[in-house]
This record gives structure tokens, sequence and C-alpha cells, in this order.
């Protein structure tokens, strides 16, 4: 894996007070859930069920779908995985900047790998075994490609399209292509349970697609690799998940204020977003988004993500995700005292 | 992975008031670490370290080893699965009967498989890439192999040799080859803290090899595979680990006292084993222990393990884990009456 993914706050011992480094939303509804489990650890003294057979008839009704459409994972980085492993040696696309971890699961598995611009999704005169990309993008919160991609499903259908929706119910308007499903057999969608819901220890995610897809991953699995006490999660999730989702609108609204007081700061220019969080980039001369970093952590306890190991993006940017009125204050005041 | 493993309780609803079907020890300390567990679940709101570095060095200082001799796996199975991938299309001996995740890991890596009763260790001439073992194995509670897997370490400097030691914690005398892994570079022991410490569901396990053979596999991980949680539930037993180990030698001798009553019963023979868990056998015109634990279930509320489905071992095979003196008394009943 990468070294340098956002909450790295355990290289830092107690020195982080604000941490902007996590896409996880601030408000959040954790804590409703944390109560639910600490009478739920009782779970823990048997075998998760391997099949997760509760959580995904569960799923399966709260996205009005069959359950053998759903294959529940180790969070959306164990589905990332199993897809690389099953399109083993595949000719594949990587919309980029995009999380590393979808070339990191390519490169073990031998794809044979060309990264393009998200604009660059409709101009694919040949098809790819795969094209991997996310809606909304991460780390720039961009979702200009959902067209793009529902053509691209269309125009190539013997090509599959992997769409990372972990940060979709973090939009303030609809993104998701799980409506699209139905209609494309060759559309593979992976969702996480612990962005929006804000619990990313607990690991738990899961796939949509074509069930006759899904029966060949299931043979790639190594069994019970989804904690007892996340599933309970998972099932407490689906039976109040209206109430649990995030106030997305609100949260990006507070995002697009920051940002806009961060680009009131000389120095720094922003990328637009759709997100809670958005990328930001030292001007020429500014120094780099390691030493900002650096700075920020150690002056202002404040923790910001370090973008520039994103492949396409420079070592001048960096990924903010909106925090508290007060940690947003710490962060301008280290800002506008580094630049 | 294989259908039909041990605590399938899930799949009988409410009718298992006894279940002899998991080896996971019926008088243990999970209630300690559960308690401990209620008070750290806020660490599933931020992501788990990906290297489990603090888990790491906490169970180096207590085997006394470097932490690179340790890699943390989401239990041993993700172990196993990593280990076969490792050694992908190898020249493979597994010893059997054992547990189906050893078979299952290696036919997804395309080994080269040849089964082996743990007798025929000693006789290997032409050494395999790999040789898989458990000690004790699993499900027969033997150990007599011990020193047939140490000699085969000398002998086959070139074969790697994986032990499974998952039970030998639950045995009465001291089984393990830990002390043996700084002798023997081709030596790799596999551990699941989930079954001495009886929580199955937390998933957590770890791996003891060279330094050189675990920077070989790490490269093969998908990250963030073990959950928060998990993390925290290893950290707090390093630090209280020989006070929250099970008494094995009270539960080996509740064995076998059970193991002697199961005997007297016409129609069934036992097995010899060193551990809380033993092979029994149906005579010939008993019928099978798939139909047994139909009855046993429905009749008596009594769960065991059909063991039919462990390679080499007949239909009429199943594994009886000691649980509580009441237990004891239903099975014994319902088997009576069943025979």
């Amino acid at each position: 894996m990468i070294v340098g993914h956002g909450d790295d706050r355990y290289s830092y011992g107690g020195l982080v007070r604000y941490d902007f480094s996590s896409n996880v939303p601030y408000r959040n509804h954790a804590g409703e859930i944390i109560d639910y489990l600490s009478g739920r650890l009782e779970s823990l003294t048997h075998y998760p069920d391997p099949q997760a057979k509760e959580l995904r008839e569960l799923l399966a009704q709260h996205w009005r779908l069959d359950p053998d459409w759903l294959l529940v994972t180790n969070g959306s980085t164990e589905a990332f995985y199993l897809l690389a492993h099953l399109f083993a040696g595949g000719k594949t696309l990587i919309t980029v900047p995009s999380f590393a971890e979808y070339e990191d699961a390519c490169q073990l598995y031998r794809h044979h790998l060309t990264y393009i611009p998200t604009s660059d999704i409709a101009n694919q005169s040949a098809p790819a075994d795969l094209l991997w990309s996310a809606l909304p993008n991460n780390p720039d919160g961009d979702i200009t490609h959902r067209t793009g991609l529902l053509n691209y499903c269309s125009a190539h259908p013997d090509s599959y399209v992997i769409v990372d929706e972990a940060y979709a119910e973090l939009c303030a308007e609809a993104v998701t292509l799980l409506d699209e499903v139905a209609h494309h057999p060759n559309l593979i969608i992976v969702r996480s349970l612990t962005k929006s819901f804000a619990l990313p220890g607990i690991r738990l995610g899961y796939i949509i697609a074509h069930p006759s897809l899904l029966a060949r991953l299931e043979p790639l699995r190594s069994p019970w690799s989804v904690n007892a006490l996340a599933l309970e999660a998972g099932a407490y999730i689906c039976q109040h998940y209206d109430q649990l989702l995030p106030d997305a609108t609100g949260l990006v609204r507070e995002a697009q204020h920051l940002a806009h007081e961060v680009a009131q700061i000389a120095g720094v220019s922003l990328i637009p977003s759709s997100t809670p969080y958005f990328l930001a980039c030292l001007d020429e001369g500014r120094g780099t988004a390691a030493q900002l970093k650096e700075y920020l952590v150690t002056q202002h306890g404040v923790l910001i993500r370090d973008a520039a190991n994103f492949r396409s993006l420079s070592p001048r940017h960096f990924r903010l995700s909106v925090q508290s009125p007060e940690a947003g204050q710490a962060l301008l005041r280290g800002l506008s005292s580094y630049l």
C-alpha cells in the first residue's frame, strides 16, 4: 500500500488537534452506532457468518435488489483486491487522480495499466477489459464524469466498469449509479458503509453487481473476512439508514465556505469540489505540501493530507476535509502564517 | 470455503442449546476482554494502523522476538491465503485430516497438492516447495508429528513448512515450535489470537517467520484488513497474556473424561487427542455423522461438528469440543438415545 494515506494521526503521537486529512465526515452519527454496538460485543464470541446472509438481505431490502446482487466485504479495500484478482492480467484503465489502492491492487495482479483523466473516458475508442473510477472522485470531489461513465458502459458492453462510490452519500446532490446496475451488467459498484457512517476502523463495504459477476468473485474470497461486530454495525445501519446518514448538504456548504476562505489567502489555489473534501495547491515557489503538512502539524496541531502521492498531482497539492468552525480557524491561521 | 464448518449455529435458528461444534474453549476469559473493549469502541472512528505497529511490538515483546519477525493478519485465515498466494503454483504437501482452508487457499492459487498422513512426514525423500500442517492438529488433537515437522525442516532447508498453531495454547503440554523459528528460516508459524482467547468473531491472527519471508508477504496484503477493535483486543491480550489464557490442563482433563464416557456407549469409537476437542466415529451400520448431527440438534439442542468433509475421514466421523458438565450430560443422553 501507499505510505501517506490520510488519517495517519497514529504517526504523530499526540500532536494532532485538528484532523483535516481524513474524508470521514466530522459531523456524523457514529456515536449512536457505537452506543448500539456496546450492547452487541458478545457477537465477538462466535464466528461471523461468512456469507453475511442477514446483512446482505438488509442491504438488498434497502436498495430494492435481490440479495444475490450483493457481496459484503472487509471494507471497500477487500472489494478492490477481489476485483483486481478476478480481472488479473487484464487491460485496465484507471482514472486519475484517484485512490492509490486501485493501482496497487491492479499491480499485484499484473494488470496492464493506463491512466487517464476523467475527461478522457468518453474518448476511449478501443475498450479496455476494465475501467476503474470513483464517483464522486477522491481526492478532488469531481462528479462531472458521471455521464461519461454511463456512456462508456453502454458503448462497451464487453468492458467492465468499477465505480467506487465510497463518498456518494457525502454529495449534496444524488450522484450514485446504483439505479443503473440493473440496466448495465458490466457495471460494478463498490460501496463503503464506514465512510458515510464515520466508522473507518470497523472495515465494512460491499459490492453491487450482476449476480453472474459476484458468483465469479465469491470463490476468490478468504472466508470470515468481515468481523462479527462489523456485521452487527451493518445490520443496525440498515435498520436506521436515513437517520444515520450525515447531513451532506450542510457539510458541502461548510466545505465551500472553508474553501472560499482558503482561496482568499495568497499563494494557494483551489479546485472546485462537490464533496466535503477538496483539493488545494500551493503556488510555485511556496514549497511543497509535505513541508506545509509538517509545519501545520508541528506548529498548529493541524493535520492535512499531502496529496503529492496521488498520480497526476504535483508535490504542491494537498487535500482538506471540512472540520468544525474552530478547526477551520486554526487551519486558516496556520496557512496564513505559513504563506 | 467449505460448507459445514463448526460453530454454524447461525444455520439452526434458536435450536442450539449446547454447542460442541466449535473448538473455542468453553471456559475462557473472553468476558474480561469484552469488558475492556466496551470502553474502546471509539477506536472504530479512525482507520486502523495498517502495519499494526503497536500490536506487533507487544507480540514481539511477549515472544521475545524482533517485531520484524511478526505479521498481524485478519484471523489466521488471511495468513493462510497470503501464504498460499506467495507460494502460488508450488508443489505442496498437506497433512490430513486438517482444516479445509489450507486446501482451499492452495487450490485458489493453483498449487500442485499431495495429501499425506502426519505419519508420512518423515518419509518424504523428495522435498516439496511447501509442507502444510497443524500442531496440535485439527480435527483430531494429534501432536505426535511435532518431531517429524522439525526433522523435515532440518532435512529440507529449501522447502518451507507452515505450522498452524491456532490451538497450541489449548494443549496441556507445550507443543509450540515458536522457539525453533530462529533456528529454521524455513519454518512459518501461524497463530490465532481468537482461539485461545475465545473471540473468533474478532478476526485476529499473526504469522511468525523469518523477516525475509515476511518482507515477501507484505506486498500481497490488502491494507487495513484488521479492524481497529481487533487491534485493541490484541494489545489488551498481550498486556495480560497469561491471566487471559484458558486453563488448558483442566479443559483437556474434562475432555478426556467426556471422551471416556462417550466411549462407553456402544456404537461409537474414539480417537485419542491431546486437546479439548477430539474425533469420534460411528461404527458401521450406525448411520452417518450428518444424520447424527441432525438428530442431536433437532431432538436434543446439541450441535456437533460433522467431520465428514475433512479429507481422509469417513462420513461417520464427528468432532466434539468439551463443554460444561450439564452440556456433556445432554450430549451423552442424545448419543445414547440415537445409538
